[in-house]
């Protein structure tokens, strides 16, 4: 009884700091941490497929179809994570102020990395080594890559 | 011609963090780093509609629906990061030494979680919001309640 209670209090602890957020935003703070944590995935699952298509990486087609899979959906996750409330925000990041001042050319560039996965998503149906390693590097080159030269600071 | 080489460059410069990774283990550090990015982003997806399962929130099917579909994906993505080489990692982390002590438990708690997931996936195909709302609540006890409790510091 006393865990269940516990458990019940968790659930409601952890609607509760939602509550505020519903109706206004989200914080700064937070949204830097959530769409820095995609990020961190997206590197997470495609840094060992561009060293497969790279030849540095044993090839696994079960290890890409999956990853290709999770980049998928894990890349409709960062960009609210942009909003307006982010742009002064303390919190260190590497977010360029091009983010805000050019949104039309953000917003094409997110698009052409979506447009790069769903490629590699396809190609990983068809099989074909040749084209699933060409997939891979074009979501480097013209996703990932594309986007951080103009609104990513440089390492 | 240059911009092109610089693409390229970098798309390789990625590939290459993961050579060394390939065979050996990734980073701890990069291993805890990346599980909590999972555990974040499943914040960000799962505490909304908690909030709408309580009525703190303004009730939507639809990000009830978009949600509980991304949380099916990530709830695949923190386990690899609890490997045994994170166990005495020095960064800030509050994962319990029982996930190792316990691993059948720990796996145990996942499944659960997961499968709570795969049952409010399932209820927002009925459009019953009655159900919709007990299997959202159901994620958060018996999900990532129950895990939290036995497997995470308190905060």
């Amino acid at each position: 009884m006393k865990k269940r209670l516990l458990l019940a209090g968790f659930a409601l602890a952890l609607g509760a700091g939602y509550t505020l957020t519903a109706f206004s935003q989200v914080k700064p703070e937070i949204l830097v941490k959530q769409r820095q944590a995609a990020m961190t995935l997206q590197g997470k699952y495609f840094g060992p497929i561009a060293g497969m298509a790279q030849g540095k990486i044993p090839y696994s087609a079960d290890v890409i179809a999956r990853n290709a899979a999770y980049l998928d959906v894990l890349n409709k996750m960062p960009w609210d994570g942009f909003a307006e409330s982010t742009k002064d925000v303390t919190v260190k990041t590497a977010a360029l102020p091009a983010i805000w001042s050019e949104p039309a050319k953000f917003k094409e560039a997110q698009e052409k990395f979506q447009s790069a996965v769903s490629r590699l998503v396809a190609a990983t149906k068809t099989g074909d080594e040749a084209s699933i390693k060409s997939a891979i590097l074009e979501v480097g080159k013209g996703g990932c890559g594309n986007c951080h030269q103009n609104f990513r600071q440089k390492d």
